[in-house]
C-alpha cells in the first residue's frame, strides 16, 4: 500500500467480501444490519486506519449549489428531455446544472466525471454510456461518498438510487397492439445484444407473443447496430422474408424511421404491408407519414424524478438507502400500425 | 469607490470615453493605436492605479483543461449539433466541456456564468438568450480577462470573436428559390420583430423580392410568437388572404412543419396550393410529407469553427484581437416549393 494512502470502503469491501452498500451502512450503524456484521466491519475498519474521507464531508456541507449531469448524447431527444426535466426542478430548488455529454464512450465518461468532480459539484445524475461495461468509476465516486444517482442507463449492482423505465412493459405494450391489429408474424429489429434496452424490449416483445401463444422464432428477430446503412439492410431483408411478416416492431424510433423512409421508396405499402411500430416517441414520429405508432417514455419526468429525489437526499429529506424508482411508459397508437386485414 | 475595490478596464474605459477594447490594445502595447492614445490610456491606468487582474492571469496559466458551453436551450438540434462540433474538437485537443442552459433566460444565463467561471474553466462559448438585452455580464467576463467567443446569437459590440450564419443571404436563397418556382406573392412568417434572425432573414427576403421589382408588402409579414398556437393562427390566417398567396416562407422549420401539418388536417395541398418553405434543415424537414424545403446552417461546423478559434488565441497560435467569422448556408430544394404553375 502507496504511503499516505487512505483506505477506502472498497477495500474493506473486498477484505470482508461484502458490498460495499454494506460497510457503508454499517459504518452508520444502520439498524437494517445486524450486531454481529457491524462490529465485525467497524473492526475491520479500524484495524485498516480507515478515515471517513473528510474533503468529502467538507464538500458536502460548503456546498456550490451546482449538480452535474453526464448524458450519452445530447442530440437525442429523449436525453435532452431528461436534461430540461433535471434543470428545471435543480433551478426551482436554488442549484445550477452543468452538463458533461459522453458520446456514448466510456473513456469520455471517466473524464466526465474527474471534470465535474473538480469543478466541486455537490452531487451527480450519470446516464451510462453504451460502451461501459466495467464500472469502478462509478464505485470509487460511491467510495468518495459523492453522491449520485443513475437514469435510464443503468447498472444494477451499484448501491445508489436508479430511475429507469419499465421498458418490457412498453414493449409488450406495443407488441400486444400489434397483435391486436391481427398481427401474427411480427418482426422485432433489435440493437446490440448486449445492449440493456435490446434485451429488456425483448422480454416484452416475447411476452405479448406467449399470451397469444405464439413461440419464440428467432428469424423474427433481426440484429441492427443502429446506423442508418444497418436499418436499411434489415429493411431490405424483410422485403425477403418467407412467409412475409405482417408486423414489425422496431426496438426504437429512428429504426422505424428509417426503415419506413426506405419502404416508401420502393413502394412498399405501410400499414396496408406491414404494420410498424416503434419506440420513445421522438418528435419526428408523429410527423412521418403515415405516423408511426410507438410508445412513448417522459424524459422531462424521469429527470425530474431523478433530480428531485437526490436533492431530498442531499436535504436530508430521503434516507440515503437507495431505491428504485421505476417509470410506466405509454402506448401511442397512431396511422402505421392501423392494419386493415 | 470601495476599500479594496480593484479597478477594472471597463472603469478606465468609461472615465475617458474609449472602448474597453481600446484600454486592452493600449495595456498590451498594440501597435494598432495611435502612441499618443495609447500614453494617454497608460497614464490614467496609473493614476487610477489599475492592477491587472493576477488572479485571472494566473488560471490563464494554471489551466484546467476545461471550456464551458451556454446555450438557450439542448433540446434544439441546431444547438446540440454546435456542441458535438465543440465537444469532438475540444476533446481533440485535450479540453473537455462542460454545458450549461440558459432556458432563454437573462437571470439563468448569469448564473451559468457565475457557476462556469466558480468552476474555473479557461474560456467560454456563448449563444445569447432570447431575452438578453443588457451585456453587462459579458463585459464583467471581458474587463475579468476571461476568455470567450459568442456564437449564433450574439451582440455586436462586445469586442470577442464572433461565430455567425449569413441568415440574410439564406434568406435570400429560398426566397430567391420560391421566385424561381413561379410564385410572386410570398409570405414571410416571422418571429418576434426584435429578434436578430427575424430582422436578418427579412432582409433577405426583401432582398430577393427586389431583384424580382417586386415592392415590400407589409401584408405579407405575418408575425408568429412560435409557439404551436401562433403558428396554426398565422396558417388559418394566410387560408382567409385576398388575394390567395402562392408561396410560403418561414422563418424556421418548426413553423413550417405546424403549418404544414395544420393545412393537412384541413385538405389544403401543398405544394400545389401554396408553396412552402423553412430554415434550418432539421432532420423532422426531410420525413415531412411533402418533405420540406429548408436552409441548411451547419452547426456542427459552426461549433468546430469557434472552438478551434477560440483554443487558438489560448495556446497563442491566434492573436487575441477579435475576429468575425460569417459561415454561408446552403439552400436544400424538397419537394413542398415544387409548385406546378
Amino acid at each position: 500500500m502507496k504511503k499516505g494512502h487512505q483506505v477506502t470502503m472498497k477495500e474493506i469491501a473486498k477484505k470482508l467480501g461484502v458490498s460495499v452498500s454494506t460497510i457503508s451502512r454499517a459504518l452508520k450503524d444502520s439498524p437494517e444490519l445486524h450486531p454481529e456484521t457491524k462490529r465485525k466491519i467497524v473492526e475491520m475498519a479500524k484495524e485498516m486506519n480507515y478515515q471517513p474521507n473528510l474533503l468529502a464531508q467538507s464538500l458536502r456541507i460548503s456546498r456550490t449549489k451546482t449538480l452535474g449531469v453526464i448524458v450519452p448524447e445530447i442530440t437525442s431527444h429523449f436525453f435532452a428531455s431528461c436534461i430540461s426535466g433535471i434543470q428545471d426542478h435543480a433551478n426551482k430548488r436554488g442549484y445550477n446544472v452543468m452538463i458533461c455529454q459522453s458520446n456514448e464512450s466510456i473513456d469520455q465518461e471517466i473524464a466526465n466525471i474527474k471534470t465535474l468532480v473538480a469543478s466541486q459539484v455537490d452531487a451527480l445524475l450519470i446516464s451510462l454510456s453504451r460502451e461501459t461495461n466495467h464500472y469502478e468509476h462509478l464505485y470509487e465516486l460511491y467510495s468518495r461518498e459523492i453522491p449520485f444517482v443513475l437514469f435510464d442507463r443503468v447498472h444494477e449492482e451499484i448501491p445508489v438510487s436508479k430511475v429507469t423505465f419499465n421498458d418490457a412493459g412498453g414493449a409488450y405494450q406495443v407488441t400486444h397492439h400489434l397483435l391486436e391489429m391481427g398481427c401474427r408474424n411480427i418482426v422485432y429489429v433489435s440493437g446490440p445484444e448486449d445492449l440493456y434496452i435490446s434485451k429488456k424490449r425483448k422480454e416484452g416483445y416475447l411476452k405479448a407473443l406467449d399470451e397469444y401463444g405464439i413461440k419464440e422464432n428467432p428469424e423474427l428477430i433481426k440484429i441492427s447496430d443502429l446506423t442508418e446503412e444497418g436499418n436499411i439492410r434489415v429493411a431490405q431483408e424483410i422485403l425477403m422474408m418467407e412467409p412475409k411478416p405482417d408486423g414489425v416492431f422496431c426496438m426504437i424510433d429512428p429504426v422505424a424511421v428509417d426503415v419506413l423512409t426506405y419502404w416508401k421508396s420502393k413502394g412498399v405499402k405501410v400499414p396496408e404491408e406491414f404494420a410498424l411500430a416503434g419506440f420513445t416517441n421522438n418528435p419526428t414520429s408523429a410527423v412521418v407519414e403515415p405516423p408511426l405508432t410507438t410508445v412513448s417514455q417522459p424524459g422531462y419526468e424521469m429527470g425530474k424524478l431523478a433530480v428531485s429525489h437526490l436533492l431530498d437526499q442531499l436535504d436530508g429529506l430521503a434516507s440515503d438507502d437507495p431505491i428504485s424508482i421505476v417509470l410506466d411508459t405509454t402506448l401511442v397508437p397512431r396511422k402505421s400500425s392501423q392494419k386493415t386485414i
